[in-house]
């Protein structure tokens, strides 16, 4: 297969993680025999110190002509004050790609369990998905605006952006345990109650999943209480930053979640659910774990299943030989981590 | 000292828990020589059922007409489909007793620290307060509304009812660690924007506290990571929702959670964290401590400071004796457990 991927390497530590992602690709390239060729575009931080922009005209054009996105981490305290932030050319990514749906599975690793700030019985064996709406809710929707005495902002759904997203989830859902999560705030908000109704109505399109609502704060408590119960979350956007972050953290393995976001349409974005880590940054300490699973999750999305197995293969294989960075407790650089993972691909294929 | 307490049983285990608090109280009187009336006030899903309306108009004004108000729980699966929720009840009696800062402290008890579903090291010697915007934001703001195709809410604050509410946070924690978090999400929503510089602002008023900022997703992360690094939390309204509901499911001690909720001017009102739990109802089984620490806050804000002491120190004692209720892996009943308080109170003093 022929894929066109857009490399944003970003700040703190995303050159060194992209880096092995690139490592590890080319060698899936290699082992099954694909074509793939790598873009590298200016994003973030860097790009605003480069071009006083976040995101590019030239890197937007890139991405939307490629067949996929991988971006490693952006942001860090240099530009915290600055009048553009590395986040805003996020965001205007998401909406140019039109990204509604960002998919974050939440698994742990058997080897990793103890990791977890939870009790190993609470985490073991968890996995579920959180899929969260991405380009509608109070991060985009108008009026928006502060002065000096009073701040304003909206949060808006319509009909389409609910059922896209809930369909998402239900379609998802029939490929896994069968169960849709729906979190929303419908005993306080309007975008909720619509968004409950519109969950119950897809639902009788899917006999076949069971349907449960829960109020966000009661998520925010059952994401702790008792992870092992959820499937799939759907959520929308601002709750779904919050439940997915939230999720991450009980998994003990944040440094190693990827995420996708999709569209549909056109190319989807792969990340890790990290940030880009500026107090490590060119240490060659990273754990590309993270960024490593995206590329698995990209190669799954094109029905690459050998290729995205024998990735994931590699990364436990490598883990269970004892090649740990440091944010696992090991000393294992970036590139031996690397390495030993490519080594890994040679042998199995 | 003369208390008059507008007593508010509500529904589920309410009025069993309810009973406990007076008893409790009745014992202070009689032991420290005050004089404390109590008047019960139909409210929740019962007030739905025998008057149409969840905050019928006698007991506001019998809340309004008092020292201070005790709420023990609504709701209840059989009003989650009435055109009235106990919940709007709930919302209206936070407007009408103008009741913004809601306080609830997060503190673990060393005797059940391994009922926490994280390890007891993570959670062992945790004390903060979270200190959450009550009668503003998205809970109130308009236009709301949502139709067949669409649906608005609208996140709106002052600059005033930021001042009120972080100022409150200051206060508290000069009183405590000197320790600040601000919880917003800045990197996205206005209303944030203007909170973080309000709070920047007021800090110069407070130079003995040490201020720091923390987006919510990451709050949410942190609030498993170590929750030991937190004082004060201050946030506002849905993002104290949350996480408050979730720094409570890390105590293990969800139960037994005491909150209060202020004016400044006028009666507070003091409740239980938790909720009705239909499920146990009538059946003797709650637990009633979070009502009971509910409670000695609430003499606490009246300075008797001894009082709500020998309350606290009487709960320790019991659980200390084994008088355990069934969520803590005992078998006292509510009735059992509440004598066994007065008990501890009265050999006390
Ligand atoms: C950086 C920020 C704007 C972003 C978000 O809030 O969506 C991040 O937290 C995320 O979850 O990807
Ligand atoms: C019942 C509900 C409206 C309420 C809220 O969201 O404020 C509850 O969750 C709480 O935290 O007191």
């Amino acid at each position: 297969m022929k894929l066109k991927i857009a490399c944003l390497p970003g700040d703190g530590i995303g050159p060194e993680i992209m880096s092995s992602a690139v490592q590890v690709l080319e060698q899936i390239a290699k082992s099954y025999q694909h074509d793939f060729t790598f873009s590298t575009n200016l994003f973030g931080g860097h790009a605003i110190d480069e071009t006083g922009t976040s995101l590019p005209k030239e890197t937007l054009d890139n991405c939307l002509n490629s067949d996929a996105v991988l971006l490693a981490a952006v942001g860090g305290p240099k530009w915290d004050q600055g009048v553009e932030r590395p986040e805003s050319g996020l965001l205007r990514l998401r909406k140019s790609l039109n990204l509604y749906a960002n998919i974050r599975p939440v698994d742990v690793y058997d080897e990793l369990v103890n990791h977890s700030p939870l009790k190993s019985e609470q985490v073991r064996n968890v996995s579920f998905v959180v899929v969260r709406e991405l380009t509608g809710g109070i991060y985009f929707s108008e009026p928006r605006f502060h002065n000096e005495n009073e701040a304003t902002d909206t949060l808006s759904y319509t009909r389409e952006e609910i059922e896209r997203i809930v369909t998402y989830g239900f379609e998802l859902a029939k490929t896994r345990k069968g169960k849709l999560t729906s979190v929303d705030k419908a005993n306080v908000l309007e975008s909720s109650k619509l968004w409950r109704k519109i969950v119950n109505e897809l639902s009788s399109n899917y006999p076949e999943v069971e349907v449960e609502h829960i109020l966000v704060d009661a998520a925010a408590m059952e994401l702790i209480r008792n992870p092992r119960r959820f499937d799939v979350i759907v959520t929308e956007n601002l709750f779904g930053d919050i439940l997915s972050d939230e999720a991450s953290m009980i998994t003990g393995s944040l440094g190693m979640l990827p995420s996708a976001s999709k569209s549909g349409k056109g190319p989807s974005l792969y990340e890790p659910i990290h940030g880009s880590a500026p107090d490590i940054a060119g240490q060659n300490k990273a754990n590309p774990i993270a960024i490593l699973r995206s590329v698995a999750m990209m190669l799954r999305d094109f029905n690459l299943v050998d290729e995205a197995n024998s990735i994931e293969n590699a990364i436990v294989n490598s883990i269970n030989n004892g090649y740990l960075t440091g944010d696992l407790g090991g000393n294992s650089s970036t590139i031996e981590f690397t390495e030993q993972v490519v080594k890994e691909l040679q042998f199995q294929t």
